[in-house]
């Protein structure tokens, strides 16, 4: 049963992320739009409209439908309104992958720490990194660690809003990972992830390590927390809710964002270099995907012209709509350019988000140089600046 | 084949714990000793006959046998002969509950340091007893891990030959933890422990907490290890060596010792007070629960007089020969006055050795009272004095 479950919630994720799914099994599964939210339901998820009118629309993430559901945010309102504090939680697993695609997580969490005045705690988690095999040993993620830390916070983060740590090297959530072990089964694990058992040790304890990342700011500064997640991830919020619930610690919440599609139509993939932009491509690579980037448009500048294209399957038009394009009358303008025939992706759209990556690159990376400076004060522990280059 | 194995070892274990066994599955594995030598060979582990012209037989222990089998002994002394450190790690679980039947153990390690001049880590492992549910939080150990402390170094250990240290409470055995957690299946630890997959995620994790504790000295100090323990311990020197092996670590020691017999002659077990006599009883308690001893004694004075008693059944000439009487001529004595009828258990032995228990404690003591005096001494971080009362 639990396994139907998270079959059905896997493909909610990756229609969500616009991957071409197999027809049959999607229309098996999701045949109406009603079915689908009836699946979230089950998962104690809602759509995010009922709640909007307490958020508001001004951030262009509500308005636009980028996070599209949530769980427990109206309790996170409910705290705002009594002039309580809460925390937002959203760890990186340290990879020198960081692209524009991420941009959405960390500008969403940006948006409410304005709007809330809340602290962001920033688990590294290359514990992940290292269970799942992806390096060789704790000491590899190191550097790249603080290289993701700069590339955040350089989003726009400030010092006194953050609470950064390196997962191994942060003795308190291995103490709480400890605490919360005994509160879930192998079994329970088991199930939530779909493990044969052949998996090592750590994979299994991750579990705890994350719960320990998530609730941290609750059982240790009295802080609820919102974890900001793509619905793919969901299954660990639910095995941490599972521990909350057991330990009678307040249960996090989440809201659910949708991703940046991938240039190339389908889910962005940072092994799929052709697919993103890395925040630190230079600025020939990002001409170079972005003008091989999939459209909605004709075969030839003269059909566009005449026939119009499509933006609904466009991945630029997805940039624009998702992050690029504050102002809602640009949009529009650009839609309707583009349907008109107006606009030639080639000529028009292609160009014009180039400009927009490469002016975002360039304020972004004097910001970096400005977050080097303080680049200890995000952090819980220590941090080895001397590794900077 | 490795649950069948662990079967065999267990009847081993069992049996030298002076256990009556069901005798059909008792002779149907062990027939002959020749067959118990060889499952002893078969997990690596042999007598310690052979090696014990290198270790000299000074010591009682190891004189009658009470070390009677090692696992890489000989390794650890090449390193002696080549005027090379070694390490001795042992932990306990923190628990109200240490008793004579423990101070082989760390009588033995007491002996080993004077011999060899080697340091002892001692890993109060408050995470074992948590992960397995005998204590309900981590808290609730601390203060028996120090009274433990109090009571292991009152033995007699000198403060700067012993690391101590409370599990949970050190950063640097987590991440090793962490570290060694890829190189444990969930279904190795399953095979060997014979788990179901319903235990807490923390119990697989202990583990890698326990290998990190062993391994410890050596990858940390650079001193290969030894572990005194009980046959039926083995499993997890052997998950540790595995773990050892695929890190290119030098693989632990070990020494294996027989337990005293418990006074009723079953096992000792703290959780049936009669078995065994705790260090912090009372003299009347010591009296009562010796006087009470099963003995091999007749069963009248009269009969015992003419027929002689059976010192091979005797939980009081156990406890002799294993500890208190450590003269060879004196316990001969002891051994001919038994058989020949002229030591009487309740009026000879029994007060003999509640004597020795008694003088013994008194001792004790006044050790323990030096001990709390320099407590932080032992350890490898700060513990709080405060709580001992």
């Amino acid at each position: 049963m639990v396994h139907f479950h998270i079959i059905k919630l896997l493909i909610i994720a990756f229609y969500l992320r616009g991957v071409e799914m197999n027809q049959n099994i999607e229309s098996h599964v999701i045949e109406k739009r009603e079915d689908y939210e009836k699946i979230l339901s089950e998962f104690g998820i809602s759509k995010i409209d009922k709640i909007l009118p307490r958020i508001g629309t001004d951030n262009l993430f509500f308005r636009r439908g980028v996070v599209f559901a949530h769980r427990d945010f109206g309790k996170i309102l409910d705290r705002v309104e009594q002039k309580k504090s809460f925390a937002i939680i959203s760890g990186r697993g340290p990879s020198n992958d960081l692209h524009f695609g991420h941009l959405i997580l960390y500008d969403l969490i940006r948006h409410l720490q304005d709007k809330y005045e809340c602290k962001y705690f920033l688990p590294f988690s290359d514990d992940e990194k290292y269970v799942f095999r992806k390096v060789n040993s704790l000491e590899e993620t190191y550097k790249l660690a603080i290289q993701n830390a700069i590339d955040i916070f350089a989003i726009g983060f400030k010092p006194e809003n953050v609470s950064a740590y390196i997962s191994s090297m942060t003795p308190r959530i291995h103490y709480l990972a400890l605490t919360f072990s005994v509160n879930q089964t192998f079994n329970a694990v088991k199930s939530a992830l779909g493990l044969s058992g052949e998996e090592n040790t750590g994979v299994i304890n991750y579990t705890n390590i994350q719960a320990a990342h998530i609730l941290h700011p609750t059982t240790d500064y009295d802080l609820p927390v919102v974890v900001p997640i793509g619905l793919d991830q969901d299954v660990f919020i639910r095995l941490t809710r599972d521990v909350a619930r057991k330990r009678k610690i307040t249960l996090p919440a989440s809201l659910y964002i949708k991703y940046l599609k991938g240039l190339t139509g389908g889910p962005m993939s940072s092994s799929a270099e052709e697919t993103c932009v890395f925040l630190r491509d230079e600025p020939k690579t990002i001409k170079k995907k972005i003008m091989n980037a999939l459209t909605g448009g004709r075969t030839t500048i003269k059909e566009q012209r005449e026939l119009g294209a499509n933006p609904e399957i466009c991945t630029i038009f997805d940039w624009f709509s998702k992050y690029f394009v504050e102002d809602d009358d640009e949009l529009d303008k650009i839609e309707a350019g583009c349907r008109g025939g107006d606009l030639i992706c080639g000529l028009d759209c292609k160009p014009n988000l180039i400009g927009m990556v490469l002016k975002y690159q360039e304020k972004y990376n004097r910001r970096k140089e400005e977050v080097v400076k303080n680049l200890d004060r995000y952090f819980e522990h220590e941090i080895d600046l001397s590794i900077i280059e």
